[in-house]
Protein backbone atom coordinates (compact mmCIF):
# COMPACT_ATOMS: atom_id res chain seq x y z
CA UNK A 1 0.00 0.00 0.00
CA UNK A 2 1.02 3.16 -0.52
CA UNK A 3 0.33 6.20 2.11
CA UNK A 4 0.27 9.77 0.74
CA UNK A 5 0.93 12.40 4.00
CA UNK A 6 1.07 15.78 3.48
CA UNK A 7 2.19 15.03 0.40
CA UNK A 8 5.49 12.14 1.79
CA UNK A 9 5.21 8.47 -0.02
CA UNK A 10 5.37 6.01 2.07
CA UNK A 11 5.45 2.57 1.50
CA UNK A 12 4.22 0.21 4.58
CA UNK A 13 1.64 -2.65 5.14
CA UNK A 14 -1.70 -2.24 6.54
CA UNK A 15 -3.70 -3.80 8.80
CA UNK A 16 -7.18 -4.07 7.06
CA UNK A 17 -10.52 -5.66 7.71
CA UNK A 18 -11.48 -9.29 6.86
CA UNK A 19 -14.40 -9.69 4.52
CA UNK A 20 -14.98 -12.86 4.03
CA UNK A 21 -18.28 -14.72 2.64
CA UNK A 22 -19.90 -17.18 5.27
CA UNK A 23 -22.33 -19.69 3.68
CA UNK A 24 -24.73 -20.79 6.25
CA UNK A 25 -26.07 -24.40 5.40
CA UNK A 26 -29.81 -25.86 7.34
CA UNK A 27 -29.65 -29.25 7.05
CA UNK A 28 -26.80 -29.75 4.64
CA UNK A 29 -29.18 -27.02 2.22
CA UNK A 30 -27.67 -23.84 1.48
CA UNK A 31 -29.44 -21.16 3.25
CA UNK A 32 -27.74 -17.67 2.93
CA UNK A 33 -24.43 -16.23 2.04
CA UNK A 34 -23.12 -13.69 4.29
CA UNK A 35 -20.16 -11.39 3.72
CA UNK A 36 -18.10 -11.07 7.16
CA UNK A 37 -15.34 -10.50 9.13
CA UNK A 38 -14.68 -14.19 10.32
CA UNK A 39 -14.59 -15.07 14.39
CA UNK A 40 -17.58 -15.83 16.43
CA UNK A 41 -19.55 -17.78 13.18
CA UNK A 42 -21.68 -20.09 15.24
CA UNK A 43 -22.86 -16.78 16.99
CA UNK A 44 -23.37 -15.28 13.66
CA UNK A 45 -25.60 -18.55 11.99
CA UNK A 46 -27.18 -18.51 15.67
CA UNK A 47 -28.51 -15.03 15.41
CA UNK A 48 -28.90 -14.92 12.06
CA UNK A 49 -31.64 -17.81 12.61
CA UNK A 50 -33.20 -15.68 15.54
CA UNK A 51 -33.49 -12.66 13.60
CA UNK A 52 -35.30 -14.73 10.81
CA UNK A 53 -37.48 -15.88 13.15
CA UNK A 54 -36.71 -20.07 12.54
CA UNK A 55 -35.22 -20.58 16.49
CA UNK A 56 -35.92 -18.62 20.00
CA UNK A 57 -34.40 -21.22 22.35
CA UNK A 58 -30.91 -22.95 22.67
CA UNK A 59 -32.18 -26.20 22.51
CA UNK A 60 -33.78 -25.79 18.92
CA UNK A 61 -30.25 -25.92 17.46
CA UNK A 62 -28.67 -29.22 17.91
CA UNK A 63 -25.08 -28.63 16.51
CA UNK A 64 -23.28 -26.21 14.38
CA UNK A 65 -20.30 -27.17 12.61
CA UNK A 66 -17.78 -26.06 9.51
CA UNK A 67 -17.93 -28.33 6.51
CA UNK A 68 -15.76 -30.93 5.32
CA UNK A 69 -14.31 -30.60 1.92
CA UNK A 70 -17.38 -27.95 1.37
CA UNK A 71 -15.29 -26.90 -1.85
CA UNK A 72 -14.11 -27.82 -4.59
CA UNK A 73 -10.35 -27.60 -4.17
CA UNK A 74 -11.34 -28.31 -0.05
CA UNK A 75 -8.72 -25.91 0.99
CA UNK A 76 -10.78 -23.51 3.07
CA UNK A 77 -14.15 -24.63 4.78
CA UNK A 78 -14.08 -22.08 7.23
CA UNK A 79 -16.53 -20.35 4.95
CA UNK A 80 -19.27 -22.63 5.26
CA UNK A 81 -20.90 -24.06 8.06
CA UNK A 82 -24.08 -26.04 8.73
CA UNK A 83 -26.76 -26.58 11.33
CA UNK A 84 -28.60 -29.14 12.68
CA UNK A 85 -32.30 -28.11 13.64
CA UNK A 86 -33.79 -30.34 16.65
CA UNK A 87 -36.79 -32.32 15.43
CA UNK A 88 -39.77 -30.67 14.77
CA UNK A 89 -38.68 -27.09 14.30
CA UNK A 90 -40.11 -25.19 10.88
CA UNK A 91 -37.36 -24.79 8.30
CA UNK A 92 -37.94 -21.03 7.31
CA UNK A 93 -40.88 -21.01 4.14
CA UNK A 94 -38.08 -19.34 2.36
CA UNK A 95 -35.61 -22.15 2.50
CA UNK A 96 -37.83 -24.80 -0.03
CA UNK A 97 -38.57 -22.61 -2.26
CA UNK A 98 -35.20 -19.68 -2.91
CA UNK A 99 -31.93 -19.09 -1.43
CA UNK A 100 -30.92 -15.95 0.37
CA UNK A 101 -27.85 -13.88 0.36
CA UNK A 102 -26.57 -11.61 2.63
CA UNK A 103 -24.11 -9.07 2.18
CA UNK A 104 -21.32 -7.35 4.64
CA UNK A 105 -24.49 -5.22 6.18
CA UNK A 106 -27.78 -6.80 4.73
CA UNK A 107 -29.63 -7.89 7.79
CA UNK A 108 -32.65 -10.25 6.25
CA UNK A 109 -32.46 -11.76 3.11
CA UNK A 110 -34.37 -13.75 0.74
CA UNK A 111 -38.10 -11.97 0.81
CA UNK A 112 -39.05 -11.42 -2.63
CA UNK A 113 -41.92 -9.09 -2.14
CA UNK A 114 -42.95 -6.15 0.56
CA UNK A 115 -45.08 -8.72 2.70
CA UNK A 116 -42.20 -10.74 3.66
CA UNK A 117 -39.79 -8.55 4.92
CA UNK A 118 -41.30 -7.86 8.60
CA UNK A 119 -40.98 -10.86 10.59
CA UNK A 120 -42.81 -11.99 14.03
CA UNK A 121 -41.49 -11.07 16.88
CA UNK A 122 -40.90 -14.05 19.34
CA UNK A 123 -41.34 -12.26 22.45
CA UNK A 124 -43.11 -9.01 23.25
CA UNK A 125 -41.11 -5.85 24.22
CA UNK A 126 -41.37 -5.48 27.74
CA UNK A 127 -40.92 -2.95 30.42
CA UNK A 128 -38.39 -3.28 32.75
CA UNK A 129 -39.28 -2.71 36.90
CA UNK A 130 -36.37 -0.41 36.95
CA UNK A 131 -35.89 2.73 34.79
CA UNK A 132 -32.64 3.41 32.78
CA UNK A 133 -31.64 6.65 33.59
CA UNK A 134 -29.87 9.13 30.51
CA UNK A 135 -26.62 9.27 32.02
CA UNK A 136 -25.93 5.57 32.49
CA UNK A 137 -26.74 5.20 28.67
CA UNK A 138 -24.43 7.97 27.97
CA UNK A 139 -21.47 5.91 29.73
CA UNK A 140 -22.02 3.00 27.18
CA UNK A 141 -20.24 3.96 23.86
CA UNK A 142 -17.04 4.76 25.62
CA UNK A 143 -17.53 1.14 26.84
CA UNK A 144 -18.25 0.11 23.82
CA UNK A 145 -15.48 1.24 22.67
CA UNK A 146 -13.05 0.44 25.25
CA UNK A 147 -14.26 -3.04 24.47
CA UNK A 148 -12.97 -3.20 20.80
CA UNK A 149 -10.28 -5.21 20.20
CA UNK A 150 -9.52 -4.45 16.19
CA UNK A 151 -11.25 -0.88 15.80
CA UNK A 152 -8.64 0.98 16.65
CA UNK A 153 -6.63 -0.92 14.25
CA UNK A 154 -8.59 -1.14 11.58
CA UNK A 155 -11.04 1.52 11.55
CA UNK A 156 -13.33 -0.41 9.42
CA UNK A 157 -15.17 -2.60 11.91
CA UNK A 158 -18.71 -1.98 13.57
CA UNK A 159 -19.47 -3.03 16.80
CA UNK A 160 -22.27 -4.25 18.89
CA UNK A 161 -23.00 -4.25 22.82
CA UNK A 162 -25.33 -5.59 24.99
CA UNK A 163 -25.31 -3.83 28.58
CA UNK A 164 -27.40 -4.65 31.63
CA UNK A 165 -29.48 -2.25 32.89
CA UNK A 166 -26.85 -1.66 35.40
CA UNK A 167 -24.74 -0.79 32.10
CA UNK A 168 -22.22 -3.61 32.87
CA UNK A 169 -21.44 -4.97 29.20
CA UNK A 170 -22.59 -8.54 29.04
CA UNK A 171 -20.98 -9.22 25.47
CA UNK A 172 -19.26 -7.29 22.42
CA UNK A 173 -19.29 -8.25 19.25
CA UNK A 174 -17.91 -6.89 16.03
CA UNK A 175 -18.21 -7.37 12.01
CA UNK A 176 -17.68 -5.51 8.94
CA UNK A 177 -21.42 -5.57 8.59
CA UNK A 178 -23.28 -3.79 11.25
CA UNK A 179 -26.01 -6.42 10.91
CA UNK A 180 -23.70 -9.31 11.89
CA UNK A 181 -22.41 -7.42 14.64
CA UNK A 182 -25.80 -7.40 16.24
CA UNK A 183 -26.87 -11.26 15.34
CA UNK A 184 -23.53 -12.44 16.54
CA UNK A 185 -24.49 -10.71 20.11
CA UNK A 186 -27.96 -12.49 19.63
CA UNK A 187 -26.31 -15.87 18.69
CA UNK A 188 -24.69 -15.42 21.91
CA UNK A 189 -27.48 -14.84 23.87
CA UNK A 190 -29.29 -17.79 22.32
CA UNK A 191 -26.39 -20.52 22.66
CA UNK A 192 -26.22 -19.40 26.46
CA UNK A 193 -29.62 -19.72 26.79
CA UNK A 194 -30.33 -15.93 27.67
CA UNK A 195 -33.14 -15.24 25.20
CA UNK A 196 -34.67 -12.95 25.41
CA UNK A 197 -32.68 -10.57 26.50
CA UNK A 198 -35.44 -8.38 28.44
CA UNK A 199 -33.98 -5.96 30.92
CA UNK A 200 -30.78 -5.14 28.34
CA UNK A 201 -29.29 -2.31 25.97
CA UNK A 202 -28.24 -2.78 22.91
CA UNK A 203 -25.62 -0.54 21.51
CA UNK A 204 -24.06 -0.18 18.06
CA UNK A 205 -21.63 2.56 16.50
CA UNK A 206 -23.37 3.25 13.13
CA UNK A 207 -26.74 4.16 12.21
CA UNK A 208 -29.62 2.11 13.56
CA UNK A 209 -31.50 1.04 9.92
CA UNK A 210 -34.89 -0.92 10.30
CA UNK A 211 -33.00 -3.94 10.07
CA UNK A 212 -31.54 -3.80 13.37
CA UNK A 213 -34.91 -2.59 15.02
CA UNK A 214 -35.94 -5.39 13.74
CA UNK A 215 -33.36 -8.04 15.52
CA UNK A 216 -33.66 -6.38 18.57
CA UNK A 217 -37.45 -6.86 18.65
CA UNK A 218 -36.58 -10.04 17.80
CA UNK A 219 -34.34 -11.19 20.26
CA UNK A 220 -36.56 -9.17 22.85
CA UNK A 221 -34.31 -6.20 23.80
CA UNK A 222 -36.08 -3.33 24.74
CA UNK A 223 -33.21 -0.47 24.47
CA UNK A 224 -31.32 -0.08 21.29
CA UNK A 225 -29.05 2.66 21.15
CA UNK A 226 -27.15 4.19 17.95
CA UNK A 227 -24.73 6.29 18.04
CA UNK A 228 -25.45 7.80 14.56
CA UNK A 229 -28.45 8.81 12.99
CA UNK A 230 -31.98 5.77 12.80
CA UNK A 231 -34.17 5.89 9.48
CA UNK A 232 -37.70 6.93 9.82
CA UNK A 233 -38.52 3.26 8.76
CA UNK A 234 -36.47 2.32 11.85
CA UNK A 235 -38.45 4.77 14.16
CA UNK A 236 -41.85 3.82 12.84
CA UNK A 237 -40.93 -0.17 13.72
CA UNK A 238 -39.17 1.22 17.13
CA UNK A 239 -42.55 3.05 18.06
CA UNK A 240 -44.67 0.27 16.61
CA UNK A 241 -42.73 -2.73 18.94
CA UNK A 242 -42.97 -0.86 22.07
CA UNK A 243 -38.81 -0.22 21.27
CA UNK A 244 -36.89 2.36 23.06
CA UNK A 245 -35.17 3.96 20.19
CA UNK A 246 -32.26 6.41 20.76
CA UNK A 247 -29.98 7.87 18.15
CA UNK A 248 -27.01 10.06 18.14
CA UNK A 249 -25.68 9.07 21.26
CA UNK A 250 -22.67 11.24 21.71
CA UNK A 251 -21.29 12.65 24.83
CA UNK A 252 -24.09 13.88 27.09
CA UNK A 253 -26.35 14.38 24.36
CA UNK A 254 -29.11 11.88 22.46
CA UNK A 255 -31.75 11.84 20.56
CA UNK A 256 -34.58 9.77 22.12
CA UNK A 257 -37.40 8.62 19.36
CA UNK A 258 -39.20 6.16 20.87
CA UNK A 259 -40.08 4.65 24.29
CA UNK A 260 -38.75 7.86 26.36
CA UNK A 261 -40.48 6.27 29.34
CA UNK A 262 -37.76 3.56 29.99
CA UNK A 263 -35.32 6.65 30.30
CA UNK A 264 -37.50 8.32 33.42
CA UNK A 265 -38.59 10.87 30.30
CA UNK A 266 -41.75 12.67 29.39
CA UNK A 267 -42.70 12.86 25.62
CA UNK A 268 -45.07 15.30 26.60
CA UNK A 269 -44.19 19.51 26.06
CA UNK A 270 -43.00 21.26 28.98
CA UNK B 1 -38.38 12.88 19.70
CA UNK B 2 -36.85 14.08 22.98
CA UNK B 3 -33.09 15.59 23.00
CA UNK B 4 -31.35 15.38 25.63
CA UNK B 5 -28.23 18.42 25.29
CA UNK B 6 -26.13 18.59 28.10
CA UNK B 7 -28.95 17.57 30.74
CA UNK B 8 -31.21 20.59 29.65
CA UNK B 9 -34.20 18.36 27.80
CA UNK B 10 -36.04 19.61 24.54
CA UNK B 11 -39.09 18.31 22.66
CA UNK B 12 -38.48 18.90 18.83
CA UNK B 13 -39.33 17.61 15.24
CA UNK B 14 -36.43 15.96 13.69
CA UNK B 15 -35.54 15.32 10.05
CA UNK B 16 -35.20 11.55 9.65
CA UNK B 17 -33.54 9.72 6.68
CA UNK B 18 -36.37 8.19 4.58
CA UNK B 19 -35.96 4.43 4.02
CA UNK B 20 -38.54 2.63 2.43
CA UNK B 21 -38.53 -0.75 0.59
CA UNK B 22 -38.69 -0.87 -3.21
CA UNK B 23 -39.85 -4.03 -5.03
CA UNK B 24 -37.94 -4.58 -8.25
CA UNK B 25 -39.93 -6.36 -11.01
CA UNK B 26 -38.93 -7.71 -14.37
CA UNK B 27 -41.29 -8.24 -16.84
CA UNK B 28 -43.95 -8.06 -14.00
CA UNK B 29 -41.95 -10.60 -11.45
CA UNK B 30 -40.85 -9.74 -8.52
CA UNK B 31 -37.02 -9.54 -8.45
CA UNK B 32 -35.80 -7.82 -5.62
CA UNK B 33 -36.58 -6.00 -2.57
CA UNK B 34 -34.36 -3.30 -1.59
CA UNK B 35 -34.66 -0.86 1.27
CA UNK B 36 -33.67 2.41 -0.28
CA UNK B 37 -33.79 6.19 0.53
CA UNK B 38 -36.66 7.04 -2.33
CA UNK B 39 -35.81 9.13 -5.34
CA UNK B 40 -33.85 8.21 -8.15
CA UNK B 41 -35.80 5.25 -7.88
CA UNK B 42 -35.38 4.18 -11.99
CA UNK B 43 -31.90 5.25 -11.62
CA UNK B 44 -31.45 2.90 -8.64
CA UNK B 45 -33.33 -0.08 -10.86
CA UNK B 46 -31.11 0.17 -13.48
CA UNK B 47 -28.13 0.07 -12.09
CA UNK B 48 -28.89 -2.56 -9.87
CA UNK B 49 -29.22 -4.60 -13.10
CA UNK B 50 -25.88 -3.08 -14.48
CA UNK B 51 -24.41 -4.78 -11.09
CA UNK B 52 -26.15 -8.20 -11.26
CA UNK B 53 -24.61 -8.36 -15.32
CA UNK B 54 -28.12 -8.43 -16.57
CA UNK B 55 -28.11 -5.20 -19.13
CA UNK B 56 -25.19 -2.91 -20.03
CA UNK B 57 -26.41 -1.02 -22.44
CA UNK B 58 -29.09 1.45 -22.57
CA UNK B 59 -31.35 -0.34 -24.68
CA UNK B 60 -31.56 -2.85 -23.25
CA UNK B 61 -34.34 -1.45 -20.94
CA UNK B 62 -37.56 -0.68 -23.01
CA UNK B 63 -39.18 0.72 -19.99
CA UNK B 64 -39.29 1.37 -16.26
CA UNK B 65 -42.86 2.62 -14.56
CA UNK B 66 -44.33 2.59 -11.14
CA UNK B 67 -46.80 -1.01 -10.88
CA UNK B 68 -50.25 1.13 -10.42
CA UNK B 69 -52.59 -0.87 -7.78
CA UNK B 70 -49.31 -3.01 -7.02
CA UNK B 71 -50.26 -3.30 -3.30
CA UNK B 72 -53.77 -4.90 -1.70
CA UNK B 73 -54.94 -1.47 -0.73
CA UNK B 74 -53.65 0.16 -3.64
CA UNK B 75 -52.37 3.20 -1.87
CA UNK B 76 -48.88 3.34 -2.28
CA UNK B 77 -47.18 2.19 -5.84
CA UNK B 78 -44.26 4.35 -5.69
CA UNK B 79 -42.56 0.93 -3.99
CA UNK B 80 -43.17 -1.11 -6.46
CA UNK B 81 -41.62 -0.72 -9.87
CA UNK B 82 -41.43 -2.81 -12.98
CA UNK B 83 -38.80 -3.00 -15.56
CA UNK B 84 -39.06 -4.40 -19.15
CA UNK B 85 -35.75 -5.55 -21.22
CA UNK B 86 -36.28 -5.73 -24.63
CA UNK B 87 -36.35 -9.09 -26.42
CA UNK B 88 -33.53 -10.67 -26.30
CA UNK B 89 -31.86 -9.70 -23.32
CA UNK B 90 -31.63 -12.85 -21.06
CA UNK B 91 -33.07 -12.81 -17.81
CA UNK B 92 -31.07 -13.50 -14.93
CA UNK B 93 -30.60 -17.08 -13.90
CA UNK B 94 -31.81 -16.34 -10.87
CA UNK B 95 -35.10 -14.64 -11.07
CA UNK B 96 -36.39 -18.21 -12.77
CA UNK B 97 -35.63 -19.33 -9.57
CA UNK B 98 -35.35 -18.08 -6.59
CA UNK B 99 -35.86 -13.82 -5.53
CA UNK B 100 -33.18 -11.84 -3.84
CA UNK B 101 -33.61 -9.11 -1.46
CA UNK B 102 -31.53 -6.21 -0.89
CA UNK B 103 -31.39 -3.76 2.75
CA UNK B 104 -30.54 -0.49 2.31
CA UNK B 105 -27.10 -1.61 2.59
CA UNK B 106 -26.98 -4.54 0.06
CA UNK B 107 -25.41 -4.90 -2.86
CA UNK B 108 -25.72 -8.09 -4.37
CA UNK B 109 -28.48 -10.67 -3.13
CA UNK B 110 -29.97 -13.69 -4.01
CA UNK B 111 -27.16 -15.96 -4.29
CA UNK B 112 -27.19 -19.22 -2.55
CA UNK B 113 -23.61 -20.39 -2.90
CA UNK B 114 -20.08 -18.44 -2.40
CA UNK B 115 -19.42 -19.47 -6.44
CA UNK B 116 -22.12 -17.12 -7.61
CA UNK B 117 -21.09 -14.07 -5.56
CA UNK B 118 -19.00 -13.10 -8.05
CA UNK B 119 -20.48 -11.34 -10.96
CA UNK B 120 -18.64 -11.61 -14.49
CA UNK B 121 -17.76 -7.77 -15.53
CA UNK B 122 -18.82 -6.48 -18.67
CA UNK B 123 -15.82 -4.79 -19.84
CA UNK B 124 -12.23 -4.73 -18.95
CA UNK B 125 -10.93 -1.90 -16.09
CA UNK B 126 -9.03 0.37 -18.70
CA UNK B 127 -5.91 2.89 -18.45
CA UNK B 128 -6.94 6.05 -19.13
CA UNK B 129 -3.87 7.99 -21.35
CA UNK B 130 -3.73 10.77 -18.56
CA UNK B 131 -2.99 10.30 -14.96
CA UNK B 132 -4.64 12.00 -12.32
CA UNK B 133 -2.71 13.53 -9.45
CA UNK B 134 -3.28 12.79 -5.75
CA UNK B 135 -3.98 16.33 -5.33
CA UNK B 136 -6.88 16.29 -7.54
CA UNK B 137 -8.36 12.94 -6.06
CA UNK B 138 -8.10 15.17 -2.25
CA UNK B 139 -10.07 17.94 -3.46
CA UNK B 140 -12.82 15.32 -4.22
CA UNK B 141 -14.67 14.87 -1.18
CA UNK B 142 -15.21 18.68 -0.24
CA UNK B 143 -17.20 18.95 -4.11
CA UNK B 144 -19.05 15.84 -3.00
CA UNK B 145 -20.27 16.77 0.42
CA UNK B 146 -20.96 20.38 -1.48
CA UNK B 147 -23.30 18.69 -3.43
CA UNK B 148 -25.03 16.71 -1.35
CA UNK B 149 -28.49 18.30 -0.19
CA UNK B 150 -29.51 16.01 2.27
CA UNK B 151 -26.45 15.13 4.60
CA UNK B 152 -26.07 18.11 6.76
CA UNK B 153 -29.39 17.52 7.73
CA UNK B 154 -29.87 14.33 8.67
CA UNK B 155 -26.27 12.94 9.21
CA UNK B 156 -27.63 9.53 7.87
CA UNK B 157 -27.26 9.81 4.24
CA UNK B 158 -24.13 8.08 2.70
CA UNK B 159 -23.37 9.86 -1.11
CA UNK B 160 -21.75 8.39 -4.17
CA UNK B 161 -19.99 10.85 -6.72
CA UNK B 162 -18.64 10.12 -10.04
CA UNK B 163 -16.25 12.77 -10.98
CA UNK B 164 -14.53 13.35 -14.64
CA UNK B 165 -10.55 12.93 -14.86
CA UNK B 166 -10.62 16.47 -14.30
CA UNK B 167 -12.12 16.91 -11.30
CA UNK B 168 -15.71 17.68 -12.50
CA UNK B 169 -18.54 16.61 -10.95
CA UNK B 170 -20.93 14.41 -13.36
CA UNK B 171 -23.22 12.60 -10.98
CA UNK B 172 -24.10 12.60 -7.69
CA UNK B 173 -26.61 10.36 -6.01
CA UNK B 174 -27.36 9.85 -2.06
CA UNK B 175 -28.85 6.80 0.22
CA UNK B 176 -29.57 5.68 3.04
CA UNK B 177 -27.62 2.26 1.93
CA UNK B 178 -24.40 2.67 0.66
CA UNK B 179 -24.77 0.29 -2.38
CA UNK B 180 -27.61 1.86 -3.75
CA UNK B 181 -26.25 5.15 -3.93
CA UNK B 182 -23.67 3.94 -6.21
CA UNK B 183 -26.11 1.36 -7.94
CA UNK B 184 -27.98 5.56 -9.09
CA UNK B 185 -25.05 6.73 -9.95
CA UNK B 186 -24.34 3.36 -12.49
CA UNK B 187 -28.19 3.65 -13.26
CA UNK B 188 -27.81 7.20 -14.00
CA UNK B 189 -24.71 6.26 -16.94
CA UNK B 190 -26.66 3.72 -18.11
CA UNK B 191 -29.89 5.71 -18.68
CA UNK B 192 -27.90 8.11 -20.00
CA UNK B 193 -25.73 5.93 -22.41
CA UNK B 194 -22.01 6.51 -20.54
CA UNK B 195 -21.23 3.18 -19.79
CA UNK B 196 -18.81 2.05 -19.87
CA UNK B 197 -17.41 4.54 -17.63
CA UNK B 198 -13.75 4.67 -18.31
CA UNK B 199 -12.03 7.96 -17.28
CA UNK B 200 -14.08 8.29 -14.40
CA UNK B 201 -13.50 8.56 -10.72
CA UNK B 202 -16.16 7.73 -7.76
CA UNK B 203 -15.79 8.71 -4.45
CA UNK B 204 -17.65 7.07 -1.60
CA UNK B 205 -18.35 8.56 1.61
CA UNK B 206 -17.94 5.56 3.34
CA UNK B 207 -16.31 2.59 3.53
CA UNK B 208 -15.43 0.17 0.36
CA UNK B 209 -16.71 -3.22 0.54
CA UNK B 210 -16.67 -5.87 -1.53
CA UNK B 211 -19.71 -4.92 -3.47
CA UNK B 212 -18.94 -1.59 -3.91
CA UNK B 213 -15.42 -2.86 -5.84
CA UNK B 214 -17.46 -4.97 -7.66
CA UNK B 215 -20.29 -2.61 -8.94
CA UNK B 216 -17.39 -0.22 -10.02
CA UNK B 217 -15.77 -3.33 -12.05
CA UNK B 218 -19.10 -4.04 -13.63
CA UNK B 219 -19.29 -0.27 -15.23
CA UNK B 220 -16.08 -0.16 -16.09
CA UNK B 221 -15.10 2.79 -13.75
CA UNK B 222 -11.05 2.59 -12.88
CA UNK B 223 -10.53 4.41 -9.91
CA UNK B 224 -12.97 3.86 -6.52
CA UNK B 225 -11.58 6.07 -3.79
CA UNK B 226 -13.25 5.44 0.01
CA UNK B 227 -13.29 8.15 2.90
CA UNK B 228 -12.96 5.30 4.85
CA UNK B 229 -11.26 1.94 5.10
CA UNK B 230 -11.91 -0.79 2.34
CA UNK B 231 -12.07 -4.46 3.87
CA UNK B 232 -9.77 -7.39 2.99
CA UNK B 233 -11.92 -8.45 -0.09
CA UNK B 234 -12.35 -5.07 -1.43
CA UNK B 235 -8.07 -5.27 -1.93
CA UNK B 236 -8.59 -8.56 -3.62
CA UNK B 237 -10.91 -8.03 -6.17
CA UNK B 238 -9.83 -4.74 -6.97
CA UNK B 239 -6.27 -6.20 -7.64
CA UNK B 240 -7.23 -9.14 -9.63
CA UNK B 241 -9.38 -6.85 -11.64
CA UNK B 242 -6.92 -4.18 -11.89
CA UNK B 243 -8.78 -1.35 -10.30
CA UNK B 244 -6.92 1.72 -8.63
CA UNK B 245 -8.21 1.73 -5.01
CA UNK B 246 -8.01 4.49 -3.15
CA UNK B 247 -9.25 4.65 0.88
CA UNK B 248 -9.05 6.96 4.14
CA UNK B 249 -9.18 9.67 1.62
CA UNK B 250 -9.00 12.67 4.40
CA UNK B 251 -7.51 16.14 3.62
CA UNK B 252 -4.10 15.78 1.75
CA UNK B 253 -3.74 11.96 2.99
CA UNK B 254 -4.83 8.93 1.39
CA UNK B 255 -3.90 5.38 1.26
CA UNK B 256 -3.61 3.75 -2.12
CA UNK B 257 -3.89 0.23 -2.20
CA UNK B 258 -4.45 -1.09 -5.82
CA UNK B 259 -3.15 0.36 -8.91
CA UNK B 260 -0.98 3.07 -7.68
CA UNK B 261 0.28 3.95 -11.10
CA UNK B 262 -2.86 5.50 -12.34
CA UNK B 263 -1.93 8.20 -9.49
CA UNK B 264 1.64 8.66 -11.10
CA UNK B 265 2.87 6.72 -7.75
CA UNK B 266 5.45 3.84 -7.71
CA UNK B 267 4.64 0.66 -5.79
CA UNK B 268 8.07 0.17 -5.47
CA UNK B 269 10.32 1.31 -2.31
CA UNK B 270 12.33 4.19 -2.53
Amino acid sequence: MVKLRDGARRIRPDTLVTEEPLEIRLGGRPLTVTMRTPGDDFDLAAGFLVSEGVVRRTEEIVSIRYCAGATDDGSNTYNVLDVALAPGVALPETSLQRNFYTTSSCGVCGKASLDAVRTVANWPVRDDPAALGPQLLTALPDRLRAAQRVFDRTGGLHASGLFGLDGALRCVREDVGRHNAVDKVVGWALRSGRLPLSGSVLVVSGRASFELVQKAVMAGIPVLAAVSAPSSLAVDLAAESGLTLVGFLRGSSMNVYTGAHRLGLSEARA
